[in-house]
């Protein structure tokens, strides 16, 4: 989550333009997924394809899935492997292509919502052949080139079913690995925004506490980043200090109690706010050098944020004061007769403390890195598009002090 | 504001669906009107045809908008009329119809936007008499019956450029005068929600401070009944709660400093925090008698909303405590040791005390309604559509009361 499109890099341009994401309706509240027949029918689909986690493979959610589409449900493809391989997407575009597939129903986590992002990609640029890929991915040098391809045409609609809180649902971007390169690319088009969201607790039910807790932690450092970017906007603050309000105070309780629905769907509320209008200010130092451990150690990004989000925020403290304040009120601490700089370490550590509560491994010693490797992810981290948007300068020697910390 | 399309009335349905307004993007700043020319081309206006404020011909902003537009600029209405009656619409409709216009840009104050809003409509509906409106207004019948007539075909986009904090740019309502039934109708369509929206602070420093005050005090209107909305929802919430920080901070200060250009941004920021997604949880009294009053005595919307929304804040107090306090935090005052009845307390004091230093008239009296006639507000406002959403349900002697507490 970090390239906007046609944006401006720099330090809070004026004026500002702000794009509303393209995405008709957001459904949401238990049962909300009974409506994805009429839904469907709504966006003119006579011929769905679903792209569903292997996990939900002859569920409750699978049946109901059938059920209420009928013969209107043309193909389901659930076989999308973690990191979205350009070879499942290849496979699952054929056979949506086959079928003639006007409408594309994604249920599962950031894969299967991703995989299925991609799908409406291979559909609109006739992608058949995994290089045909190439042409089409986001291309970034450090520090402001960002080249993102036009789309040849309409992309087919598409609505989004998640269950983790990873977000993927709410965003134009998406990620596919290329695994000759053995590299994750990214693309993004306003076109691939899904038009409309469904989010369940009941279908979100049996997703794992791990699982729950870290997606959210993801959410949460959209959330703080979005609100800490250098180009931070009323609109973004607004909806980010709401987030983590809703997420803070229901994450930890939701992850161990998946059938509190008022829980969850405050969960995936919270979920929807932090990234909704993200691309408009960008994110920073915890995106950027999640990506990295991630490519780097096979970390969940969600974990990434957990080791990583306290030490940048400790990092930017003195540039972001008044934001951190604010954060550290929306997570309910207690900053009314704090200064600034008092309120800045109080969100510090709030942070931490919840972090900590929420029971996930939030080291990096604790999730396998290998010190002898941070070197590299520092390097590769100096020219991930993120880096960027930090709302402080930073050298070789920061990052790796900040990766040590987080040892 | 108050109509959504098509959703429930109703005490907190589960689930909920949340509409993303139909806008495209939101340009602001101080010189984001240089941008116009460059935005028509985007929204393929090569025949765009201007409705602006009779206040702004022969202005340096008349002349940007030539400048910038050149050959494609087809034709400038500015005989828009307070209320916009009929044969005004028809007036303009019938100029934009001869150039064959393809897109519309308004800039001005709500009147301007609306008339802008009304020539769209009769541009796809092939409205050429005055009778032929009758077949596209809204109808409402209490509680619960609302009619949105559909539109045959797709309405040409409109780039809004407003004046004054009417928010009326953020809409896909508009109110147009039937001179002969004296009766202002509501439109409302999801189409007719401009396209792009540019607040430009330098634009909007030649409107008058009583102007400025007044219509900021309706967008503080509208967040508050939005947030205490029985429908009320985080999404909302959140962008309200920003809003009012942004208005009650700015409003006093930038009313009367109009070049003080980050305040009058701040103020236009608020307004469009708002009221962007308002029309997911509807308003309420403050609205509803607002309406009525403004219908019976000419009273300015605006004043409207200064004179009753403390008396509705009050009116709600019991039954709306953990909005209040969210309120009153928002607004700057210290609850943080208050239990929720003291906060709901501190927030209707707040808003008084907000209204006063503001120096517009908040009282019937000091406007010029007649106390005869208020037996007549009550009764209208009874069946107006706003009341259906207030957090508490209302009778005929309490709304009666209210208005005599306002004298």
């Amino acid at each position: 989550m970090s390239l906007g499109q046609g944006e401006e890099r720099g330090r809070g341009p004026t004026p500002r333009e702000f794009r509303v994401p393209p995405m008709e309706a957001v459904h949401y509240g238990p049962g909300a997924f009974a409506s994805i027949g009429e839904l469907s029918a709504r966006h003119t689909g006579r011929r769905a394809f679903a792209v569903i986690s292997g996990s939900l493979v002859d569920t409750w959610i699978d049946q109901s899935l059938r059920d209420q589409l009928g013969g209107r449900l043309v193909g389901v493809y659930h076989r999308a492997k973690e990191h979205v391989p350009r070879a499942c997407v290849l496979e699952a575009a054929e056979e949506a292509r086959a079928v003639g597939a006007d409408l594309i129903i994604s249920v599962g986590g950031g894969t299967a919502i991703d995989c299925a992002k991609a799908v409406t990609l291979c559909l609109a640029a006739d992608i058949e052949a995994r290089e045909q890929f190439d042409d089409h991915r986001v291309r970034f040098t450090y520090p402001a080139t960002l080249e993102i391809p036009e789309l040849p045409q309409q992309v087919i609609p598409h609505i989004a079913v998640p269950t983790t809180l990873s977000g993927a649902e709410h965003t134009e971007l998406f990620g596919v690995t290329d695994e000759k390169r053995r590299a994750k690319d990214t693309f993004s088009h306003r076109k691939f925004v899904p038009r409309a969201v469904v989010l369940d607790p009941v279908v979100a039910a049996g997703t794992p506490e791990w699982l729950w807790a870290a997606s959210g932690m993801r959410a949460v450092d959209h959330a703080v980043e979005g609100i800490l970017s250098a180009k931070h906007m009323p609109f973004t603050d607004a909806l980010g200090l709401e987030a983590l309000a809703l997420l803070t105070g229901n994450l930890r309780h939701s992850a161990r109690n998946p059938d509190d629905v008022e829980a969850r769907t405050n969960c995936m509320l919270g979920t929807w706010l932090s990234i909704f209008a993200l691309t408009n200010v960008g994110i920073g130092l915890s995106h950027g050098l999640g990506r990295q451990l991630s490519a780097q150690f096979g970390i969940l990004h969600g974990l990434t944020s957990a080791i990583m989000l306290p030490e940048v925020m400790a990092f930017n403290a003195e540039q972001t004061r008044p934001q951190l304040r604010r954060i550290a009120a929306a997570m309910g601490a207690d900053v009314g007769l704090c200064d600034d700089a008092e309120a800045a370490v109080q969100a510090v550590a709030t942070m931490r403390r919840f972090i900590e509560s929420l029971g996930v491994p939030h080291t990096l010693s604790a999730v396998g890195a290998r010190r002898e490797e941070l070197d590299l992810v520092v390097e590769h981290a100096m020219s991930d598009p993120a880096v960027a948007d930090n709302p402080r300068q930073v050298t070789r020697d920061q990052l790796l002090r900040m990766l040590q910390a987080a040892w």
